[in-house]
This record gives structure tokens, sequence and C-alpha cells, in this order.
């Protein structure tokens, strides 16, 4: 049966006389079965065995995504996509019974757009019998450790959305297929669920792991992915494959692979059918041993694969005809070319019950000594442009919304926000924002994001001319990090404007580049705003070598509104006081009314820190540190520290340096400790006026590596809290999970790397905690993180090593540039916050969320136009504490695409973990919302329609399913880790 | 035009009321437009760029032909032959513009019979349309300087013979495309013209010829491959590729290659069409510069290619529309898909006059010190077996034919014929018995041959059944040439039954190992033979390993009729004398009534050699050396020898002993000389009693390499004759070209191997002479020969090298066995004659014949049946010396191929060289010719429909086209040289 998004039958849940539809294809289609329908039939009474044709194709890796898609630079990798696809599709012509699964849709889709009509239709066809079947069906397969849900759910959406316009329902994957990632987050399991997704196959778990579920038959289970979310929605049936993605040994017949092909023509020498079918069958007998079912699923692909698939479908076909033939001599093992619905469809049939897991797939080592771990922090100036980039597309995405159709095509020119939104999805690839990738690879991508946001800003400074009636020139400076701006630089007279993409305001502190010394700063209603001229501090210097000149830095806090901006003034005074000077030695205290933070006058280094408010104090050390990497020479293995893998050659890491030397600069709008902890290691630890979080800004490079080490740079955090070898990391910027040292809740850990072995991904935050006091350190971007010693947490921030770690990127993780010939340096900003454990959520919730949507300044230079509308809110009102605007944008002409979110765990705020309506009418200040639809996550299904297998856990009562009750007509009710995902026409008023 | 090979008008040169035709293709077809007929237009203002679409699929080399085919074994080299059909097949459907061109039939025969009827008529249409090509064509692409004409022939015949009986006239090949072998052989262009192929064209020449040719623009030539045959039916077009086989550098889009693909979506990074058009059309001006028309030839593909043919299609789609869209902004360039007789159509249209060449293209260097000379004598063994299995072949194919269908299933049960076909056609190939092949693949080719033998013995076995009527078992002993034959070592009585593949009688030497002392011999008269029981020598002992125990040797005379058997009888005596005794000293003369030789009693070496019946004498001294192999290390260059390549590191061979230990044997059947150099040489100076030729047995293995250096081994004679540093070699076992020390005779030969440079390929015979005296060497395999010092000639007989030479191979040619796991034994003949040079001819010819097609024996134990025919000759009367049956093979039912062939060139022999007639109807005594027609030498095309392009030579006026005259009805008349061929329907008296 075909699905109603094929069609005009449209559930309408707000019904204004507006039908929302997705786009329908074109023409008359023959009857169509594919999905579940167009499974091969098995056979109950023997074992099935479901052969996956596939292949996997990395969206960047060794070779850059356009590479790939073209095959060039086949002297790094041989792989071209576009002849795989070609090739695929005319194979599975020849042959009706053949199946393939395509997985990546940033590959299929420039193919797709290169084919003739006549090739389209044939494609078609081939999806709706269910011979081409799209899995996963994202732009591409993202990174589990270091993606932010946010960016993850985003390029899902652009994936799915581009399949189901083209092949509607048949084109709908039905499994998530994550073969290639390095562990597996909670959260994914949760979005998957969430996007509809009937279950979940990857290939890489930890090694002891895996060997445990062997023993027990729990390669196949049931993850239950959220703690807040009411079951079954976040439940997750997820199959572990059996050779990673690989074919089993000897099977593989790729144009890669040297396994023997079947040799059936008895005139050649060397026939071999009885021979391949022999060994076929028993490693089909000895996989069936640690499955439950009489199915069992081979997967016959791997990277890049299929180029010339007919050397595949070829030996298959003959496999499968051998090997079935023998039934009729009483063989009771059953070949078939399948897919992973239909394995999947099979599995459910049996209708078992199935192992409950509730925690997460990290760390995941494939030996005793390779954690992969490291990958977790590998290029942190890559982790950290992804994440701004996420940042600036929300915005571009918003301001496209708001501003309506002059955004796109406005006095500044034809802007888009495709093409960072497909910059950002192929960056979420898990050899991009994972840093895995080759040097030249990693700069694409970086390229991929700046073009992105040059397209983006032309739609910014459309949007923002229009909502201001102001086409003075915009200035953006994406160098403010390392005060480079060559405006504030210079100007004697500018405005500021402060786009905040926040659904509720936010307070931020801004800090120039100028070369004054005194300046007045006004706000939109003229009101003068405190403001302070600080010296660029050595470290900046440093780091931003010869793109900047400015001395001084004009610090002070702004307010903008919810999903809006404000502008503020700034005029050099001739007259003013002289900068706030530095002072050579520390205080024993900074303060503001929230904090209070202490120094020790021995060390320079921070000793406590207390909230005034809580009136609560902890001891809190701070240093850096770093690991020597092995280099595998040395060792009980040959396993040295690379991209991916993690290996300190001692557990003890070396000091920088035990005293800091520091510098104090104290004014009305922020106290700065300058710590100086060598010439590649410095801190600035920060306290502005009005904040309530204390912000340590590190600078780590160039790492030296005259001494020929490999070295991975940590801070920690020493403190007095009693962890009892627990700390908290989120999932993928979401909900957070508990770590315990030397421990995982589903079996019985062999501990073999005691430093990492025991790393996490940190995506957003981290915290330790005790019955009094918890410690919350939010990130800038995806780190890696560990609670070695009780009370302690270290985060990792830059690594710089020497070797290759064997998993193919072939490159020492040595990072180098045009500015940085001698090293990478990265600076970031760690945000601490200490509470009462039952409200620091309150605190870092929103504060997280502020780092990730921090808000976008653009520069004006000179006076305004008078009729300059000085502020604008798209909001009528802020909305909840607990609900956070995940996604605004534009989905076609008159329509949007709408994300809320719970942004509470259903635990972890007695406030905010409750459930809170929004009225969709009334969100948006100008904007008619004429009708509104509900989707599933990924916006391609109505959400009335969604429909998934309802699994059964061993260990659990079946959840009931959910209904979902929302008040009446446009409210909408969230409750906590909720995301609701709507389709509203709209209308600019 | 269809050729009327495809229907039923055949032309019937001897009308006796019976009609020949081909086998014609079944069913309706459409109307064909193939060969020059489909070839693109071109433009005449333009310089057209004829892009050929190919692969070259060696017949074996790193692998097997078996695992090339299926792809096996794609750890050593990837390479799957199936593949590449199948997906040239494919690609080709896509774009009726494509061509591709196919030329190794063993390949595509293999291929084609695992086709679906469906695939099988899409190829017909392809081949009918002209977009699949056959080029060459024969089974495989056969070595040039180490293969015999005979078996040249045959590979062609079977190949060419699939092509037309499957696709017709479209099927035939209008050019030969010999684009690997390593040096070009005269005869072999004179092979392909009298086949009747328009042009030929090649890869690979001596650098300085390149060079030399690219600037006269002479690399396109007229090839004038015969001093006898009469112009211009062996003239033959060669035309030399411009990149070898290969792509232009930058252009290859295979998957093999790097090239970067034609990126032409404007939406990716890297739009790289207007690069690759200017790169292209830099290339394509420049290359034709070098050539005479405006038309050029790009070989795109090379080993393998092809096997994902999308890759090179897609992208030459793209080419070829963006470098022709350039002639609308004025371009003078149109690129095209092409093959090669497209592009020798447009040579002829070209009307020009071409350079005329009449010597050969040996050797072949690439550069100053890389000489691919080690091949022409590379794996010895192989080269022998092969060429006695040629014999064997021929023996099989004619008692095939003499038998009648009781030959294929008799009392021995069912054999065949086309099994040792296949064998001896896949051993034809240029990486076969040229040596150059890794060791495995050689041990495949020689199992093949081997396993072809096992069929034709029971062919030989039934039809000497039948031809006998004795049914009696009949012994095979192939290891007589180290005395090993279980039967004669230890019956009492047997008789031997000496089969004759020669149109002539022929006297041969019996040698047979026994236990006993004393036999008597009688003949099939009756009529007692002299027989001599002689000592197995101490070399025989050493190199038969465990294989046989004989002390003895039975040595006698025997003769046997053409083309036909006799039988003699063997039965031990109790009583008869002792056997002959050997003594320790060499006699000072050994003679007979034609020869006598001298020794040098000092160094036991020959001193001299005299011709009784001329009364002439020469010096002769001869002793064994050998050259130490380069290893690459201290020399000009990097280049060691290798199995292509010989670099000896010094021009001085070190001998192998200054003196021989010699003892000698000397009977009135034969006297012998044994000599003993060392261990792993030795040798016997052999001169039967009545015989005109002394003949030199050497035995040389295994080569010592405990002092870790390479040896390449010749025997060299030392004479008195005036060489003037020239000496002759056959090309393929016919015509005899002169080799003058360190010259060319087309260009300014720059030598830098003085050894190296100055070697040629001997496939049957050298010999040295002046105005008085000719010592001719007849050989029993294809070996390497040079003439270095005035009066000398030096062949070379075994090389073991420890370094690959880079050409691919992979592997030092370094051979052992299980028989001889510490270095390979070789053993063979030379056959010395000494006359005056204007008759020597008249021995060497007939010589040369019977060595390659020796007798044949085989063994009955005890008594014969009375009633068994004792002799039988296929012939109604000897030919005429100057006749040799080249073939006499069943073609189908009822018909026979027939080949005879002009023996002499027309300058060598008074007596000989002239014309002679042949009666076919009086031909055979057991056959009745019913009806006859002559054929193209390789017999897919009847003669008077052969019709070759005609071109104009620079230097000599135009030949008219000779029309050939024979007497009457059935006789036909062979001018020098000649060889004729015919299809007789023949039916068994």
């Amino acid at each position: 049966m075909a699905s109603g998004l094929q069609q005009l039958c449209v559930f309408l849940l707000f019904v204004v006389g507006e039908v929302l539809s997705f786009p329908v294809n074109q023409g008359a289609k023959p009857a169509v079965s594919c999905g579940y329908e167009s499974c091969h039939a098995t056979k109950p009474d023997m074992l099935n065995v479901h052969l996956v044709p596939h292949t996997h194709d990395d969206v960047g890796w060794l070779k850059t995504v356009d590479q790939y898609y073209y095959g060039d630079r086949n002297d790094i990798q041989h792989a071209g996509v576009q002849y795989i696809l070609d090739s695929v599709v005319d194979q599975l012509i020849k042959n009706p019974d053949r199946r393939f699964i395509y997985v990546e849709t940033a590959f299929f889709y420039r193919w797709w757009k290169q084919q003739s009509s006549a090739t389209q239709q044939t494609v078609k066809q081939l999806v709706d019998e269910g011979r081409l079947e799209f899995v996963n069906g994202g732009w591409c397969m993202s990174d589990e450790a270091t993606t932010h849900y946010s960016a993850v759910i985003d390029q899902m959406t652009i994936g799915l959305r581009f399949l189901n316009e083209t092949f509607g329902p048949c084109g709908r994957p039905r499994v998530a297929w994550h073969i290639d990632p390095f562990g597996h987050a909670r959260e994914h399991a949760s979005m998957f669920a969430q996007m509809g997704y009937d279950g979940l196959f990857f290939g890489r778990l930890d090694y002891q792991d895996r060997a445990h579920r062997m023993r027990e038959k729990e390669q196949e289970l049931l993850w239950r992915a959220s703690d807040s979310l009411t079951p079954p929605m976040a439940d997750l049936f997820t199959g572990i494959l059996p050779n990673g993605y690989n074919p089993p040994e000897g099977f593989c017949w790729d144009q890669f692979c040297d396994d023997p092909p079947i040799r059936d023509d008895p005139d050649l020498e060397d026939y071999n059918v009885d021979d391949v079918v022999k060994r076929f069958l028993a490693i089909a007998k000895n996989q069936a041993t640690v499955y439950k079912t009489n199915h069992i699923i081979m997967t016959m692909g791997s990277d890049f694969q299929y180029e010339n698939a007919n050397l595949w479908y070829k030996n298959l076909d003959k496999l499968i005809h051998y090997v079935n033939a023998l039934q009729a001599k009483g063989s009771k093992v059953n070949v078939l070319y399948s897919t992973p619905s239909c394995y999947l469809q099979e599995l459910h049939r049996a209708n078992l019950t199935w192992a409950l897991k509730t925690d997460d797939f990290f760390p995941y080592a494939d030996d005793a000594h390779d954690f992969w771990t490291g990958y977790f922090t590998s290029r942190p100036a890559l982790k950290r442009y992804e994440r701004i980039s996420n940042g600036n597309l929300q915005i571009c995405n918003q301001l496209e919304v708001l501003g309506g159709p002059v955004s796109r095509k406005g006095p500044f020119g034809e802007g888009d926000s495709q093409t960072m939104k497909k910059a950002m999805a192929v960056a979420q690839h898990h050899d991009a924002v994972s840093g895995t990738e080759k040097q030249h690879v990693a700069n694409d991508y970086a390229r991929k994001l700046a073009e992105g946001w040059q397209h983006c800003q032309v739609v910014v400074s459309n949007s923002l001319a229009g909502l201001s009636s102001s086409s003075a020139e915009r200035i953006y400076c994406d160098n403010l990090n390392v005060s480079v701006c060559p405006l504030t630089e210079s100007s004697k007279k500018f405005s500021v404007n402060v786009y905040n993409p926040l659904a509720q305001p936010v307070n931020w502190a801004v800090r120039l580049p100028v070369n004054g010394t005194a300046y007045s700063v006004s706000d939109a209603k003229g009101r003068s705003v405190d403001c302070q001229v600080v010296p660029v501090s050595r470290a900046t210097q440093n780091v931003r070598r010869n793109r900047g000149f400015a001395v001084n830095e004009l610090v002070f806090q702004v307010q903008a509104p919810p999903l809006g901006y404000t502008i503020y003034f700034v005029s050099l005074r001739q007259d003013g006081p002289p900068p706030a000077s530095t002072q050579p030695r520390p205080p024993t205290v900074i303060k503001n009314k929230f904090l209070q933070v202490t120094f020790d006058p021995d060390t320079g280094l921070l000793s406590s820190l207390s909230n005034l408010e809580t009136k609560q104090t902890i001891k809190l050390t701070q240093n850096f540190y770093w690991y020597n990497a092995s280099d595998g020479k040395n060792m009980d293995s040959s396993q040295p520290s690379g991209a991916y893998i993690f290996r300190p050659n001692s557990s003890t890491p070396f000091g920088i340096s035990r005293t800091a030397k520091t510098e104090t600069v104290q004014t009305s709008v922020v106290q700065e400790v300058r710590q100086w902890f060598a010439p590649w290691v410095s801190q600035v630890v920060r306290l502005y006026t009005d904040s309530r979080t204390l912000e340590l800004e590190w600078t780590v490079g160039p790492v030296p590596i005259d001494d020929h080490l490999g070295k991975e740079v940590i801070t920690r955090l020493d403190t007095s809290i009693k962890t009892s070898e627990i700390f908290y990391t989120d999932s993928n910027g979401r909900e957070v999970l508990q770590r315990r040292k030397d421990f995982r809740p589903t079996w019985q850990l062999k501990q073999s790397e005691p430093i990492a072995g025991n790393y996490y991904p940190i995506n957003s935050r981290a915290f330790i905690k005790d019955d009094e006091d918890q410690l919350t350190v939010v990130t800038d971007r995806s780190q890696g993180g560990a609670s070695i010693q009780n009370g302690s947490l270290e985060i990792m921030l830059h690594r710089r090593l020497l070797y290759d770690d064997f998993r193919g990127v072939g490159e020492p993780l040595n990072e180098i540039s045009s500015i940085f010939p001698e090293g990478l340096v990265v600076r970031g900003r760690l945000l601490l916050s200490l509470d009462r454990p039952p409200t620091a959520a309150d605190t870092h919730r929103p504060l997280a969320q502020q780092v990730v949507l921090q808000p976008l300044l653009t520069f004006t230079d000179g006076e305004l136009n008078s009729n300059t509308r000085l502020e604008f809110s798209g909001l009528q009102a802020a909305l909840p504490p607990a609900v956070h605007l995940l996604t605004l944008t534009q989905w076609d002409k008159d329509k949007v695409l709408l994300r809320l979110e719970h942004q509470f765990q259903s635990w972890e705020s007695k406030r905010n973990s409750k459930p809170v309506t929004v009225n969709l009418q009334k969100l948006f200040s100008t904007l008619d919302v004429l009708g509104a639809s509900e989707l599933n996550l990924s916006a391609n299904q109505w959400k009335d329609e969604m429909s998934r297998f309802d699994w059964t856990p061993q260990t659990d009562e079946k959840p009931l399913l959910k209904t979902f009750e929302d008040h009446s007509d446009w409210e909408v009710t969230l409750r906590p880790m909720e995301i609701r995902t709507f389709l509203l026409r709209v209308r600019l008023r």
C-alpha cells in the first residue's frame, strides 16, 4: 500500500483551512512493491542466509568528497562513486533477484542529477520494486562521538528529504545503517527511533563486548536510548553485524579483493564450486551459532566496492545457485539476496524477546591497546569551526525565514542556505568532524564550510537589511576569537548588530579589537553601556600572527532579544580614561556577585571556586599536562597514538609547568587572570561581572615536537568533590550518561588501557558531582574527557602526533597550516559552573545552548541611517526556559520547518523537567502560521503515519505505545527531552 | 556487401562436382555494416584523432590463462577477462558511437560459450555494426622471436576459424595487432600478409629506430617481408603506435589508472574540462608532427583494462564531446571513436607513398642497456617441449586424417586433437614459449601440452591400430632424450613403430635405453639391421635422475616412409658380442663417408670439420662459456639480466674449462666423443655412420649459483670462415636474414651493448659463411645467437639469473623443478653441416624439418599379430624435396585442411629454388580428393576473395598484383617460399 506521503492524503493536526503536503512524484506509476513487501521469500525450516550487497562510501576521508565522487586522485585511493552507481544500476537490471542498498545521499543526489530521464525512470522502477533500497539515507553516515544532535538531525533531514521527494515512500529507509562509526552514541539511537527507523545495524563495538554478546547471543538487542522519553519512543532494535561490514573471509568478490571467483566451467582448470560451497556452508553454520534466529545476515561489500558490480553479482548469482542446489540433496541452508530491512523483518517475525540496553557503545576498542578515543579530540580547530558553522547555519536559516524572499535575493545579491546546509551535512561524516581524515580533506571540509558561510552571509545581510530597513554595508568579523577585525581596529564610530538565534534573550560579553584607549558604547535605546578597554594579551598577539594589530580590546556586555537582534553603538573617545592596566601578580581572589575564585599565590593556579548564591565552595586546582603518545615501538603492542587511537605510553601525564606566570586585569566589566605556562600553553581565567560562569580561555600550540615525542595535551580540574570514580558526559549534546572508571554496564571489563580506556566523548558538557556539589564544564566543541582520579575531570584539548595509527588514514595527526607552519595553535573556552546538583541543569542547559548558538555580531561603519530599526525579535515572546528552538528553516516557498525541543532530562531539574506547552500560532511576531502538520524527527513522514515494528525486551514489560495529547488546536506540549517537528505554512505579516 | 564466405557462393578451383563452403551462420540477419563501412566519418580539413578503446589480455603471463579468464589469483595481478568482455558489451550497448576491438580469441571463445543466446545475439549485432571489431584474432598474440611459423599459422587458424564460424565476414579481422611482442619478425609480417590482413600495428621497437622514424615520419611504412615471394604477396603496411599500446600521458581512465577523470559538473570543486581539453589538444598536435597524414591514432587501453569499461567510456564520451565542441570556436581537431582498421582506411585513402622496409625489428632495446635478447633463450626446456609438442600435434593431426573416424573413437577410447591444438596455440603467446612468464605459469603451459598429448596419444594409437590392423597396446616413451623407457629397459622382445610426419622418407638414428648387452634388430621386411649397444653416458645418468636405470643404449638407424610408418623388431640376444666400450682418450679423428672431425688431443676439443664429398675443411673449435649476468648494481644502468633482458656485465665470457675430459665410443653405427667440461656442462660429439651432419648433444645444468652470480651459458664455434662480422639467422624457422655486427640496415646504430645488442633469435638454424664455406647449425628449439668475432658463432643455451629485470614478471629466471631442485638441467642438440654456400640449403632445409617434425617412436611389447601391416605411407609418392607438407588436419567431418609449402628461398639453392608442381589428386594413397578450394594462409577466406589494400612504396615501383597460374585442374605450383592452403573434400578409400 502506498503511503499517504505520495498522495494528497495529508494528516492535518491543526486545521485552519490549509493542507500541507510533500511534493508528489509526477507521472503515472506502476504498482509498487517496495520495502518489506519486496523481500524474497525465506524458508522457515532452514537456515536463511541474507546476502546484502552494499558499498560503504565515505563522504570524504583519504580523498575529498568531490574526489570520491568523480574517482579523482585514485593514486591516493581507488574510489569513484559515480561509477559505483552506474555499475550497480546496470547490474540490478540484469537479474530481478539482485538487491542493493545505498546509504549516502550526498553521493546519490549528485549522481542522480547527472542522469538522463530514462536512467532516472529505470532507477525509480528499481526502487519501486525494492531492488535498490535506501538505508540510513542521510546526507552522510554521521560520526557519533563528535557530532552535535542539531547538525545530525539537519543532515539526516536533507538526505531523507531528497529521497522522499525523488522516490516517495519507496525511497524511505526503514533501517539505520551505521556500519563504520567508531562507537555508538545513545542519542543517535534515540534520534533514529524518532526518525521512524525500525532498526539499526552497525559493525563496530568493543571486542570484549562483542565476545560477550556472541556467547550470550545478544548481538541483536533492543536499545532503550532515552531515560526521559516514554518507551518505545526512543527504543531501537539494534543488530550487530557479523563481520564489521565486510563479507565473510574468502567471499569478497570485488575488484579490490583477491578471493577466488567461482570457477564453474568444467573445461577450465581449477573447477572450485564444491570447495566454495563447502566453505560457505561452514561459515554460515558457524555464524548461526552466535545469533538467535534461523536467519543470519552477511554484508557482501565494503569501502567503495561495487565500482564494477558485475564481479560481485556474477559470483553471488553462482553462489546462491550452487548452495541452494544442495537443498535437493538435503541441505538445510537457504541463501538469498536480501537487504537489512528484509532481514530485520524476519527477526521481527521471529517474535522473540531481546536483551535490553540502556547505556551506549563508547569507548570502542578493537583490541586490548587499541582504544578509539583519540578522535574525540583530533583536529580541535576543525571541531570548533564545525560547531561555529552550525550556529551560523541556524542563524542563516532563521533569518532566511524571518527576512522573507528578499533574504535570498536582495540588496547584497543572491544568497542561499543550501550551500552551507550541504557543507555542514558532509562535515558530520564519521571521518569529517571526527578529525580522522587526511589533512587535505580536513582543509576541504573547512573550505566548504567557509564557502557555505559566504553564501549565508548574503542571506544574513539581505535579511537584516530588510528587517532593519538599512542597506548599509555589513561587515563580518570571523576572527574575533583572536582579536582580529579590521573595522573595529580602525573605525572611530561603528555599530554592532547582535543577532541572537535563541528563543530566549541572551546576555553576552562582546570583545572587540581596538586601537583606541577609550570608547563610549550605547544601546539601541540610547542608554550608555559600561565598557572597558583592556590590553590585548600576549597569547593573543602570538596566536593572531600578522592578521591584526590591535593593541586593546573593548569589552562590554550586551543583551539581545530572542530570535532577533539589537544594535549597539561604539564611538572612540578622545578624552576617556586610560585603558585598564595589567598587574604582574595575581590577586588572591576575583569575584562578582555570583562567583568567587581564589588563586594560589605561589603557583598562580586556581585554588577554589565558590557559588556565592548557593554558598557552596569547592577546592579547585587546574593545570595543563600532556600524555606522551605511544610511538608503538617499545610497548605491549605496536599500536601508536594516531588520529583515531589514543594510547599514552604512561598513565602519568607530564606537567607543562607547576606554576603559571600571571597577569591580572580587573575592570568593572571583566576580571581576568592571564596565566602563562609555557610558550605554547596559556590561559585566561575570566569572570564577567554579570556572569554565573567562570570562563577558562585556553590557548595551546604549537605543540613542540623537537623532542620527537607526540603529545596529547589535557587540562585537568582537581576538586574536592567526592566523585566515587564517576563522572558524566552528554551524548551528542543532549542526554547525559553516567561514566564509571574501569567499568562497563553490560559486561565485566578487563581494563587494559587505564587512561585511554576511560575516555569518553564530551560534546557540550561534562560534570562531576557528589551530594553537595556539581561542577559542570561546558565545552565549545567536542572533546575527549575522563575522570581518572577521585574528584578530577580531565579534558583533552589538543593532539600532535608523529605516527599513523594504522587505521587507514595513513598520516600522523600533525597539523600545520600556512598561518601556523610550525604547528597549529588552538584556542577555546571551558565554561565552569558550580551548583547544587538538583539545580545544576538549570544553568548548564541554557548555557550550553548559548555556546552552540552564540550571537552573531555584524558591524556597520559610521552612523546608521536614521530610520534604521534598531531592535527586532521574531518571537512574540521568549519561549519558556525548557524550550529550545531547535530548527527554523525555510522548507519551500510558503512553508517552514520548525523544531521545538524540551531541553531537560526528566530527572535533572525540579523547575524545568516538566511538560511545557507552546502555542504555535502565538509563536512568531512577523509570521502568520496558517497551517501546521507534525512530522517525524527527520521530517520525511507525517507523524501519525509513523508505524514502527514493536519489539519485546527480555527484562522489561513491553511498553505501551504512547499517545500524544496536545491540549488543543495550536498548543503543543513538550515533555522532557522531546523534540517535535512541524511543517508550518506561514505568511509574512 | 556481405562477402561470399557468409553465403553459399564459393569459389571452386578444381571443380569435380563438389562445392566446399564454410559453415554458415544460422538465422535471419539484419543488414550489416561492419568493417571499413562502419567507420565514423572524419573531417578532411582537420586533424582527426582516432581513439581506439582496447584491452591487452595476455594469454598467460603472471597468472595462467585460466586464472586470467576467471579473475582468479588477483593477489598476483588484478585481471579477469570474463569481466572485461561482460563490461565492454554492456558499455557498447549504451552508446552506438562507441567502439572496441578485441584481440585474443582464446579468451573470447571461452567467454562466448558461457553466454546466453540473447547475449550472443547482442554481441553479433555489435559485430555486425562494427561496434565490436576483432583485430588480429588468432588464439593469442604470438611471440615473434621464439615461435616457429608452423605453430603460429596453426594458432592463427583456430582463432580466426572460430571468429569466422561465429560471426561470418564481420568477424574477420582486417588488421594484425602485435602491440606487445618484444621485437618483430619479418616472417610474421609475411604470414600476416598472406593471411589477408591489410595492415599491422605494433608498439615496441628499438628506441633509436623509433627516434629516427619520428624524425623521418617513417613510423608508418610498407614492410616487404619476403625476398622470395613476388610483391605484394608479402607486403604489409605497418604502423608503429605512438605510445606503445598505452594511452597518452594523463589520459588513462581505467580502474588501474590514476589520471584525473573529466570533472564537468560545475557544482563540484575542480571543474577541469578546460584543462583536460587543453592537454589533449597539445598532445594531439604534437603527435601529428611525427606522422604523415591528418589522421593520428591513440590507443585508449592497456593490459587487462576495461574490466570496468564504464570508467573509460564515460570519460571518452566527455572528451570527444568537449574537444569537438571547440570546433565551433575554430578548433581544427576532430576526435572520434575508431578502430585500427578505420584508421588504416584513412591512411590508405591518403594515397601517399610509404618507406619500404625489408629487414626486421630485432633486436628490441627500450634503452641503451636494455636489450630484450635474453628471452630468445629463456626457459630452454619449455622452448624444446613446445617444439616437440608441435611435431607431436602435426603427427596427431595427420593420423587423425589418415586413420579416419576411428582415430577419434577407437580401440583405445576417445581422443581428440583439439586439446593439443589449443594447448599449442596458447603456448605461442608472447609470454609463453618466450619464457617470460612466471614459473607457475610456465608449469601450466607445460601441463597443458602434456594433457594435449595425452588426448592425442589416443588419436595416434587408434589411428595406428586402424592403419596397422593391430590393437596391441602401444607404449609411448617421451623421455628417450635422457634414456628412459621402462619397456625397452626391461623387454626381451618388442617392436618399434617409426612414424614419419614428413612428406619425404627419413633416416633417423634410434637410441633406446636397454639393460641387455646385445640385441638383434630387423626391419619390416625382415632384414637385419646393424645395431650397437653402447654404455649410457655419465651425463645421461646424471640428468635422468631416478627416472630410469638402463646401463646401455641400443643404437640403430631407421628409415621411415613419407607420411607413414614402418616397424622395427628388437630382440635381446643371449649370445651377442659385448657392448661397445668407452676409450678414455679421444681419437684424433672420427669420420664417416661424408664427414671428418678432428680433435685437439691436448684439449679434447674439436679442432676441424671436413666435408669429404665437397672436399672442404674448416678449422673449428667449440667450447662452452658463461656471461656473468648483470645484477644491475655497479653498472652504467641499473638494468639486470632477467627473463626478457640479456645484459652481461662484461663482454668477455668466462670459460667453463679450457679442456674437456673425454671418452670415446666407436662403433659401426655411431662414433661418439663424450666431453666433460664441468659437473654441470658436458657434451657428446656424435657422428652416425649414415649422416651428413655432426651432432653436438649438450647437457647444461644445474647452473651453479653458489657464487651468487647469474649465468648465461653459451657454446661458441670458432672457425676459419671469413665472416666479415656477418652471420645469418632464420625468421620463425623460414626465411633467412643477414645479420651484421653493430649494424642496423635502416638507421645509424649507436651500439651500447656490444654483446646483447648483437644477439638475434635463432628459430631453427643459423649459419656463417664466406665464399667457400658455410657452416650451418640447425637447432632443436629457439635460442639466441650472435657472431661477435670474425668466424665465430655463439648460441646461448641456458640462463640462470638471480634478479628480476623490471619488465613485470617479478621473478628472477631461476628455474628449478621437483626433479631438479638444485637447478634445471637442460639437454639439446646442435646439428652441424659444412657445405658450399650455393648448396648448403639443400642440406639444412630438409634437416631442419626433420628436427621440427622428428619421427614418433611407439613401442609394442612382445610379438606383433601376424596380420599386422608393417609399413604404411599416406602418400602415393614422396613429395619433391622442395615441398614441405606443412599442414594436414581434419577440418570437419568430410574435409581436411592441407598446406603445401615450398621450403626454399628463391636464392639459396640452384637445385631447389624453383617452382615445383604437385598434383593434389595424386597426393594421398588412401584418400580420394573429391574437391579442393584454395584459401588464404589462415584458412578464413577463399583465396580468390582476398582483396587487400594496395600501398605504394617510396623507393620502388608499385608491384603488380601477381596472378596465380596453376597448370591445370588439380596441379598446384609452388614457388620459392610459397605456402598454399587448401580445403579438400576427401573420402577414405
